[in-house]
Order: C-alpha cells, then structure tokens, then sequence
C-alpha cells in the first residue's frame, strides 16, 4: 500500500478537548508512516479543503501537538458549513476531489456533531458516486451529547462538569445571601433541542433538596403554572431555589421562550437570553430577589476544569479513527461503548456514518423525572462517570497556558479559486 | 486579663475566599485560649447578633475548619443589613449591648465590604458612646476590590482570575468560530462602580490583539459612537472581538446601560443584563454575529479556580484581626501592604475604621487607557500579582468537594426577641 496523505478538520461548535482528539489523530498518524503521510489540516474545517487552504501539520512540534491535549476551542479553526447533497451541488465534490489530488490525499478525518458527521457521511459517498476513493472516519464531538450510538460524545463529560461545578458554588453562594438578599438564580445552559447539558447540572445535588432544585428541559414543554408552583414550594421549602435552564425550552406554542429572531449559519434560531425570561417571571409573580447568569460559550470552552475522563475518550476517538484508518475501515466513526456504571468501562467501537449523521438523540423518557422538573436514578447513573477526573491544564501567571500552533499554509497547487 | 468570647460574622456579598478569612480567626483564636474563649459566629452576619442567633464554632470540628479554606460562599451566611447611625438608632445598639453582655462578648470581628465596615466602624465607638468597651476588628473582603487603604480586597484575585481565565477561554472559542459563525463576544462582569473585575479581564491577553479588545469600564462614561467604531476597527484587524463590559457602565445621561428597576436591600439599583444590550447595539449596527455571556455569582464563588495569592491574604487577614485584637488594637482593620511588584511580596498594616468605612476606591485615571477602552501597563503590574497560583480544592465524583458547618446555634440566654 502506498504511502498517502490525510486531512483532519474541526467543525461545528468546538469544545474544552476537541484539540485532544486532534491530538490523538496526529499522534496516532506519525506512527503509521508506512500507510500515512503528511496530515494536512482543513483551515476552519471542509472550507479548508474547498479553498485549498491546507495546514501543514508537519511542522508543529511534538511539543505543541502534544499541548493540544490541554488547548480549548479549535487548534485548525472550525466552521459551520454543511456541503449540499452530492447530486444538486456536484460542484462542491468536484472541488473536493480536485483539490485532494493535488494533495495525494487519501485518508478525510472529519471532527464533529451531527452536522459535522453529515459532511463525512457524504465524502464517504464520493468513492462509489464519483469514483474517487478515500478513507473516511467522522470523530465524534459536541457537548450537547446528542450523537446516537456512541454512549456520549466527547466534549460532553467537561461541560457537564463545568455546570454541575457552577452550580453547586452558586448554591453556595445564594444559601449565604438567601436571608436578606438573593433566594433564587436561574443558570441558562446550552442544549438546543437536547437536555443533557440541563440534566448535568443535576450531578451538583448529592441529597435531596441540594441545588439544583429544578431543571427546564427542552424535551418538557414548558407549563408556566406548574412551574410557578414548584418554584414557590422550593423557595419555601428550602428557603432557596436554584433553577437550571436550558436555552433551547420552548413553550405549548412550540415557540423558544427565548428567540432572539437571529439565525445562525445553518438557519438555526440563534438563542440565549431565556435566564432573563424565567427570572422576570419569578420576580413579578413572587416578588423574590433573583439572580440569573447565562454560561454560553464559556461552558464549552472551560479546559480549566475538563473532566478527565472526558479527556481520555477525546483523545481515544482521535487515535481510534487513525487505527480504523489503517485496518481498511471507512465510512465510520469510532463510538464510545459503556461495559459497566460503576466501575466505569469503555471500549471503542465502529458506527456507520449512515447511522449517526443527522440524527439527534434526546433524553430518554426514564431519564426524566415524572413531575418533568428532574432527573431520574438512571440519568445519573449514566451522568456520574462522566465527569470524573481533573485535567487541568498548565498554568503560566496564573493563567491557563494554551497552545496556539503555527497554523501554517501548505503550498497551492492548484491555480483554481472556489467560492465557498 | 480575664479570658472573654468573640463574635466573628460575615456580611455582604461573599467570596471565594471569605471563608479562608474564617479558617483564619477561628484558627487563631482556638491558639490564644487565655484572651478568648468561646467564638460565637452570627448568623447572617449582623441580624445573628440582633436577634441572638450566634453559631457556636466550638463544636466543629478541626477538620471542618481547615476545610473553610477550600470552601466558597459564607459558611455561617451574610447578610445585606446596615446599622443605622449610633444616634438615631440607639435601640440596635442598646440591643447588641445586650446580647454581647449576655454571652460574655468582647471581641467583635466583622468580615466585610464598604458597608460591612461602616457597621465594624459603628460598632467600634460603642465604647466611647454607650460605654461598652469591645475590641472591634473589621475584616476585608470584597471581588469589587474598591476597599480604600488596603492594596488589595481578599475576593477579588480569585474573581479576578476566573474572569481572566473565562475571557481567555472565550476567546479561543471565538478564534474558532469566527470564520463563518461569530465574531463578537460581550462578557458582563460585576463591578456596580468601580472598574476592578472589568479590568483583571485585560489579563487574558498577553500581547497586542489578543482578547479582551475592549473593556467599558465604569469609570468611563460610555459613548455610543466611539465604542461602535472601536468594536468595527477591532474586528477589522483582528478577525473578531472580545468586549468584557462591567455591569455598572453609565451612558451621559448617568444611568446604568442597564438597570433592571429592582433595588437591593441596601437600596443599591439591581442590576445585570449590560451584556445583551451591547449586543443587541452592535449586531443591529454591523451585523456581526455576536454572543453573550453573564457571569453574575458565578464570579464570586468559582473556588475551583480560586487565586492562590488571594487565598493566602484571605486567610492572613482572618489570623491577623485576632492577632491585633490580643496585642490591645481595636478600630482597625487588617489591611494588605504591597512591597514590591516582582517578585510580589506584602504584609499586613493595621487601617483605622473610620479611613476604611463606606470608601469606595475607583480605579486610578493612571490605570486607564488613554481612549478608555483599556488599562495601562501600571495597571497590569498592579493586577498581575493577585491572580497567581492554583489552590484547588479537593474534588470527589468529578466535583468540588466543599464542606457544610453544622452551625448549631448557641442556647439563648436573653427572653427578648428583636425585630431586623
């Protein structure tokens, strides 16, 4: 088999270790020269690659890629672009096709969420459509932990304990200043359409009447009165309430409590700002002191606090895609299968990408609790082991020390321009 | 000298530290059994002396304290309660009289803020009006860091530190996205006046164009037109832009950007919710995809993060006030006194009450840019220090493992009740 090159990128919303798969991809390649050349990275993901705009990920230093492990946000830059279907924009594979050629790549490794693995599902249909072979693994990656068959994504585990951990202190916090100040502070998660981000929050309670003491979940339509009901019984019952909600909770209109009217590049209402929304319910309708913060990206973004776990399983989906790779293998992404809760076990395994593009996997109904407001045993059963572990990354001044590569541009060889 | 009880109380918005102030006095005071015997501690502040609800300490554990250290929020609760004047409300003090007489009560050490202190300070010229001496001791803590006197406030390196690390974590995400997804990120920090927490965000940035790009701070009247060419020339050049915008930023007209109309108890303007409105100003003017993220207590509480430096002049303030209260001192309070920049090195001084109480210090002109969207290099060399070194706490099932007090309260000996 002759030695070829490969191409990795980073898409979608990026995560505390999504470089840590990057790592594991890279590492995993330079010890597989006899099958994998040069790795050249997409500059923010497929467009990189549309554009002809290749990083030259030979140069980086062992140093620096092993850094990787411990950088937040996307060392290569990530994208939301999604590539048409292969019959009505022959174009875009043509481009594709073209431009690795030129590279003499022969290996696409495409990091990613749902929409992420679509791009990769596609390419993977380019060999038997258009004729031009090439080994494609999607790598799975989003906190919203909402890809089917892996047992969670990685990115997932180190925003759950991000959360859990931000409210648990801000339990703290509001139980001190409860008396004559603050009794209720609302938390606005991420999680557009699923509430695993939400349910996380739940880890931060170890007994009953522990904050948090209500979660909005997307997949629950929200009930204004019952909910006012259950803020009023918290309050009064534990002289505080803590509420995590979820940005995406819609209410029996199926409209978002809180859309901002914007889209995102995937014409995805652009949300954020349902905090304010729940919080100015509570105050009108009780009169309590309320606090309310939203999270954003710092939630997806907080390496300081990964979960270790989480880590380990970055980095493992990035190397496993490169053994997949090598062992012949295509049109996969390596998933995370759990042998057991506690202790916890895992091992990788290989989902077609046809079974994962696209799909979005919602909390299941036994994970909810039957008043709607909570989660179940099982829920945290599934969500204890995942934030187990710290990673935390060096520190320089009393800050954390990214890496940020050289970045730099492999020559063209193309003289052709792509729109994109 | 005869062997008298402490009262010891924490008051205001609390700290990651605040309670390392607490390891400090009961720390101190459990080695100096001949001067003082038992340490009452109020709970929530203030209102546990009025109303004679003090927290016998004596019955937690060793351990327990020690744990305070790595612990946020107020173990024995706040309070947001000022004292009237001596003159006006006799009857506060007449009843404070009466419960420190009861319980043997000599020493006073009040653990707080600008309004903390006026009450330390009142409390301290009891002697001189009303003839009951008492050793009177306030104790620094504030994140705004606007204490006058002390070079610094325990509470604000910590905070200080999660902001910094918060914006620079952001701004990798950011860096990541931009391409085709956002380009602007607001960050609202605490800081109703002074500018303090706005401006440790500029320590995320190591050199020149690296995030925060903009800071409003609220020393500096925000001007529409000035700010939107800013945040246009910054992502001109830079591809994106961070903007960390302190919740307590006025516009001409001196009203808050944004004042939510709620009032807290001290009839301060509540306030949050900045973040959005600058948003809403740039994206409705240029387009640019933006996001938005409003830390609020989380700011205040992530001991996980906490500074290393901050927890140490926490703690050191806490066993001084004992100290100086042995050695005779009373009106005074602990303050932090920086010998040098680099290396970093402090001691502790001893500031008069009345220098102390209900001062609020702004940032200096010195430290602000010329154009008022940054700090200078004066204030860098001042900030730098405070945020150095990690002092994590320890974690159990992925998460920060803080201890609750069992704050059995101390049988009443008074038949009175008192309404606060």
């Amino acid at each position: 088999m002759a030695v070829k090159n490969a191409f990795y990128a980073q898409s979608g919303g990026v995560t505390a270790v999504i470089n840590a798969s990057a790592c594991g991809v890279l590492q995993a390649a330079r010890q597989h020269p006899e099958e994998i050349g040069k790795v050249y990275a997409g500059r923010n993901g497929i467009i990189g690659a549309l554009t002809e705009d290749l990083i030259d990920t030979n140069v980086e230093s062992e140093a620096a890629i092993g850094a990787l492990k411990n950088t937040p946000g996307a060392a290569f830059r990530s994208c939301r672009y999604k590539l048409g279907s292969i019959h009505e924009h022959r174009a875009q594979y043509e481009r594709l096709i073209e431009v690795f050629q030129a590279h003499d790549i022969a290996f696409f490794f495409y990091n990613g969420g749902g929409d992420s693995l679509d791009t990769a599902y596609k390419v993977s249909q380019m060999g038997a459509e258009m004729g031009y072979q090439i080994v494609c693994i999607g790598i799975p990656k989003t906190i919203d932990n909402d890809l089917p068959i892996t047992d969670c994504s990685p990115g997932f585990g180190s925003a759950a304990k991000y959360v859990a951990t931000s409210v648990r202190e801000a339990a703290f916090d509001l139980a001190a200043m409860s008396r004559t100040s603050t009794q209720v502070f609302v938390l606005e998660v991420m999680g557009r359409h699923a509430g695993w981000t939400t349910a996380a929050c739940a880890l931060a309670a170890d007994r009953e009447g522990e904050a948090p003491h209500i979660l909005l979940l997307p997949e629950v339509v929200f009930d204004e009165a019952r909910f006012l009901a259950k803020v009023k019984e918290a309050t009064e019952r534990y002289g505080q309430c803590v509420i995590a909600v979820s940005e995406g909770v819609k209410g029996p209109d199926g409209e978002f409590l809180s859309a901002s009217g914007l889209k995102d590049a995937f014409g995805h209402a652009q949300l954020g700002g349902v905090a304010p929304v729940i919080t100015n319910l509570i105050s009108t309708r009780f009169g309590y002191r309320c606090h309310w913060a939203v999270l954003d990206y710092l939630q997806r973004s907080a390496r300081h606090i990964a979960s270790e776990t989480d880590l380990h399983q970055a980095y493992a989906v990035g190397r496993a895609a490169v053994e997949f790779a090598v062992a012949g293998k295509s049109a996969v992404m390596p998933a995370i299968r759990r042998i057991s809760d506690a202790p916890y076990r895992w091992d990788i395994i290989d989902a077609s990408h046809s079974e994962v593009a696209n799909q979005e996997r919602l909390l299941p109904p036994d994970f909810i609790s039957a008043d709607g407001f909570g989660v179940t045993a099982a829920a945290r059963r599934y969500l204890a082991p995942l934030i187990v572990g710290e990673a935390y990354p060096p520190f320089k001044n009393g800050l954390p020390h990214y890496v940020k590569l050289r970045n730099v541009a492999a020559p063209k060889k193309l003289n052709t321009k792509f729109a994109v």
